[in-house]
């Protein structure tokens, strides 16, 4: 079984290298909607319609039994209907990211970061509401996280203080578990664990892929790779050759999603 | 004769605002095209297409006299597009800022700054050499001013250390003049002129009602003002009420331009 791993542009990345790495032999579809990046800012209607073409592209191209939305807006909006219309799995990255915060948590005090999209979608409060009606739930939007890691400041002073600016009040509330609620963050992971190292980071990533273990995959691939942006992109390039090395990319028209 | 003013969202407010402040009874069109907002990580292809839709629909619809291109990356990659297919006055922000940073500069060295698209255009570069071959010019993409300004950061810490960051090695070259080469970028003037007091400012938007000034406005109307953006967003009602009150928002569809 193909699956075909969508998201607003480059994050998804992030997702799509875990996958790869667990399932050396599925073969993998990526799009990254590079001309209309990023969702976070966009509203729930127009979120939904692309959404829609992003999965419905790879769905009709490349006749995926599985489709992983790696992106965090698109699946706090988009889930239910992409579940309506395609006839196969759709896996969203915010019930496997609740599930893991929901087992690792010992006081049961859990933040949520992400983009405002996700943050005011309350997508994560509910799903964990849904797992555990006695948690208590903080969440932030840090808009800043997603072009600082496109900018590659992962590391440096302005990442250190921005990063304190948007979670040293969530910090203080208690939590002893944080969802990266957006599939750039990873690689904020490093400065955020460095200033508050006793918090249990849950990561997407590596969630969807706990999440696809238990699915139960028939696998008679050849481990194919191919990536689909629908602008040429600097930033993803980049972050694209750090993450997952030299899979082609290839550009496809955004006439070609609109159509369907 | 009405005026059309587009961007690629929110930024070109602070055009739209000068010139409502010194044209008071011109009528007044703004198109935020906030659902594809930023062009400035887009392709050339890509930002010319959008552009053409912008003006197109503000021509079509409004009958206005003059379109103003209050983006810069737009401004960069669409002026002669736009200016062949339209048969009216088409003034893009790069020509009127770097005829204002030619006209203060003493030691004719200036520093130009703005988002990838526009550096990476060298528009204000060949602009700059245009006018006066002798000027040495510093270049230099500052991705994250945009997303700073849109969350509100524009003298905290964070936009201090960003600020430094960006423009130290840049002022270091000796530059006595920086073109703010991008229309969100005058809400950090007032951090940047703290860290840099001796540097003159240019800011396209004033440059742009010089320019104005300068053409002979045949004026004969009420001081409408109308501001239409492709999507919701919060951040851009922020803004619009930071920069220009309370005028009306109405949202059009992204289909009503596509299919022009």
């Amino acid at each position: 079984m193909p699956i075909g791993v969508f998201d607003s542009g480059i994050g998804g990345l992030t997702v799509f290298k875990e996958i790869a790495a667990s399932f050396p032999k599925v073969d993998l579809y990526y799009l990254g909607d590079t001309a209309r990046v990023p969702y976070g800012n966009k509203s729930k209607t127009t979120i939904i319609r692309y959404s829609v073409e992003c999965a419905s592209y790879l769905y009709h191209n490349y006749n995926v039994d599985a489709i992983v939305i790696a992106c965090n807006t698109a699946s706090s909006y988009a889930l239910d209907t992409l579940r309506e219309i395609l006839p196969i799995p759709v896996i969203g990255v915010v019930q496997p990211g609740a599930e893991s915060a929901v087992k690792v948590s010992k006081n049961k005090k859990i933040g949520v970061i992400g983009t405002s999209a996700t943050i005011k979608s309350n997508s994560y409060l509910e799903t964990l509401k849904s797992l555990d009606k006695d948690l208590e739930v903080y969440q932030k939007a840090c808009p800043l996280f997603v072009p600082l890691v496109e900018e590659g400041w992962i590391d440096n002073e302005v990442a250190k203080l921005t990063v304190k600016e948007y979670l040293d009040d969530l910090v203080k509330t208690g939590i002893d578990t944080l969802i990266l609620g957006c599939t750039h963050y990873p690689l904020l992971k490093n400065t955020i664990k460095g200033l508050y190292p006793h918090l249990n980071i849950v990561d997407s990533s590596v969630a969807i892929v706990e999440h696809l273990k238990n699915i139960k995959l028939n696998i008679e691939e050849t481990g194919k790779r191919k990536i689909f942006i629908t602008d040429e992109s600097h930033a993803f390039d980049k972050l694209k050759n750090m993450l997952v090395g030299d899979i082609k990319t290839e550009k496809i028209e955004l006439s070609d999603l609109c159509s369907l």
